[in-house]
């Protein structure tokens, strides 16, 4: 648990500006809102600026440009999110996970565990699986025949991985993810489908993050493809043989097809779809739900869809749009016959 | 199993005005096209009234304007699909849910459990979880440490609670479900991301029904919130920090960014996106596969997206409104110029 | 695992027209650029053309018109994906599923299964359920009452069929995928939402091959039904009481709202929706991410959503289209004052 300790003590491990008694003693963190005043807040979204006002926190983690509007002690950052991130984290209760396999899961004997890893309840483990030093599998994990989990990875609970699944070191991955199913290969053959096996693996750098429900396909010839530092929300689809370089993120319900390279320290936004076999640059921003078409050459920001409306002004303009090239064609037509 | 009862004790207990003969002995339910010579039907949705004049059910349960229309006898309801709800209700076989925990369930021993709660095969409970009476979770269920589960809550199958989840009363929860996952909490730190601690807990109200594989993440200091009788379908992603207000609904496969604020009585079409921070006002209604880009303030219905088109027609309209700007502003010229 | 054979004998067993020298020892499989010397590769869609004149595998499976361009050997086809899918099947590590139930399984005295399926570790198995010969369940999977699984089907791990699910012969279920959950049936009544029963069932024709975390609800009142060699992606979600006809492919994240009626041999690409009660004929193909709106009643393409744009651009002619209506009706009005 956490153990107080004064923001003068705080201040100085992050190399933070303290503006405000550096005895005082901290015991948590919390919103601009709920915080106590034994906690430390953040503001780092604008947004939430004008809740400044009435913070009652002991200290709180912001800008300079912010500091004149905090109403006690000020903890100056040039990146409030982050340091506030790092003050966080000192405050996170330790689950225990003792090292050790617990009598309800079931190992295959080719299967190699570090004697430090932590094996849950009901937890099933493949041949030739190997678990490495200080890994975490939280309860009902499946993990199939031939994958590598990295050292101090943490598979939270529920995380299945197929068959030739590589985690790097210090992964996490969240319940109900599902890598290294077979991808979506199928050719129509005389009438029927025919399914194309999926042979490759999925291999994910360090330091990634895999969320809740998202599934990360195996390749069908070549393996799927994460970089270090890769960081995915919830309920992504990745399909076979996709690459995503390092320091990318993606946001929820993004739908990658089959093939598709994206770039280094892109942000894709939640719901965006990219079409199979395309290429986005590095540092190339998506806005949410966007449907990616067509090879993105350049770095910026991209996006499709259309404004929200009411939905009496949507319906006339949509009318209007299913015209809009018979419009334009007749435009140009009477303009020409006025000239 | 269901017993036989009569039209006239059907009528009666659900407060129906009945047109036929009250003798009549009812076994089941079923649709206007399925329905036999001892089953009732409905309709609700006018789409489905030409179907009326073939039906061989008993009787069927009508609003008093399609009375006419029925060919047999008729059970006339102001709200006809609740009304069968509560009738076909009668009608559900019982699955047996004997108290006690199953030998191959793992328990923490600081977790409480109700002994009339029924723990299926392979469940795991976590430290200081606490499980009322007459809460049944079915098999696979894993709840991590601090959760509550309230009294009648239903747990079908393989439910993840992650950490820190409470659940109200008869709150039912459907297979593949995850509650408590860690938010999409990351910071930009020096070329690297940093994973911001998740610290927040889960609170679903009474009477909350939550659809297979959808997530609900943790809040990043407070709580998500699902205020009583919320309904989420299938699929659905909620964000870190989300509060959903009494009595609204969500179908599939939409998804909520996180500190997104949803008023009560609200309906959001399925696919439907919601942008991080916004707020939306009670009474509003968004279309299938909107994406909700700003705050809504006034209850109405709300759109986004454009019609479907045979493609050939699309993709004209497209090219022409990936110029309109420039052709708003030649248009403007032309006509100045002509004026 | 694979065994050696030469170019001569699988040219021979999959009826292509060998342009090379049929003592050629293969081994494997591989991409175009990956392929080594004793590997078959493969060439359908044309964008990766140009791989061909660098490819080192000993043979490239491709279209007569492609062959002057192929570097080694080749074997030509009319349908190269389909016959090279017939290949790489014979190189597919056989995993090793021997008959029998785990000892860690729970299942129901009155379930029936077959002594040469194969029951994995922590499955759960209802009453009433059947299991077929040759079907293999793998770890985790939870069946519950009143469900049949066919001849030959394979459940990869982690699958949940709720309650009277019928899966046809061969058919393949990937993990977290949910069949037969409850469908999104709520009556609102007097300011609260009243659940409606789901009383049917869920069917799967032969042949058909589920995705990673797809979730088919059960019917309300009759079942939900894919007929056979029916192809769903990862994370589809498909409604109480929908019909997919024979021989249709849903790719990822599509999401089909009840009592939906899709005809045979369509594709619907991903992330499309498509809303209740709507029908599409045969031979229909949808672009991704596109909402169906209305019943398509003839074969063809069709889209909506509008095209990726950078997003100053996007911006611009975003605004203009929110005033499209505005715009074309003082246009209108312009027109005829000029005229």
């Amino acid at each position: 648990m956490s153990q107080p300790r004064t923001l003068g003590q705080i201040a100085e491990r992050y190399g933070l500006d303290l503006h405000g008694d550096p005895e005082l003693s901290i015991d948590g963190v919390g919103t601009l809102r709920g915080a106590g005043a034994s906690q430390i807040s953040f503001l780092a979204n604008p947004a939430y600026r004008a809740q400044l006002a009435h913070c009652r926190a002991a200290a709180v983690v912001l800008r300079e440009a912010d500091r004149a509007a905090a109403p006690g002690a000020a903890l100056v950052s040039a990146n409030p999110y982050a340091a506030f991130a790092r003050i966080a984290a000192e405050f996170v209760p330790r689950q225990a996970h003792p090292p050790g396999i617990h009598p309800s899961a079931a190992v295959d004997p080719e299967a190699t565990i570090d004697p430090s890893a932590h094996i849950g309840a009901h937890c099933s483990i493949g041949a030739r699986t190997q678990i490495a030093p200080g890994a975490v599998l939280g309860p009902g994990c499946i993990i199939g025949p031939d994958c590598v989990i990295g050292v101090d990875a943490l598979l939270v609970a529920r995380v299945t991985l197929v068959t030739r699944v590589r985690l790097g070191a210090r992964v996490i991955v969240h319940p109900g993810a599902v890598l290294g199913a077979d991808g979506f290969g199928i050719a129509m053959d005389q009438g029927r489908w025919l399914k194309v096996p999926q042979l490759g693996g999925v291999v994910i750098g360090d330091d990634c993050e895999i969320g809740a429900n998202t599934t990360i396909d195996r390749g069908a010839l070549d393996d799927t493809v994460l970089e270090d530092d890769v960081r995915l929300d919830n309920q992504i689809q990745i399909g076979h043989n996709v690459r995503i370089g390092a320091h990318t993120a993606l946001a929820g319900c993004v739908a990658v097809a089959g093939s598709v390279q994206i770039g280094r320290y892109c942000l894709i936004g939640g719901g965006a779809g990219i079409a199979g076999h395309l290429s986005i640059a590095d540092h190339v921003s998506i806005h949410a739900m966007s449907l990616v078409s067509h090879s993105i050459r350049t770095s910026g920001t991209y996006a499709s869809g259309t404004a929200l409306e009411d939905a009496a002004s949507w319906r006339r303009n949509m009318a209007r749009l299913r015209r809009l090239d018979q419009f334009v064609r007749r435009s140009g037509a009477a303009r020409k016959a006025t000239e």
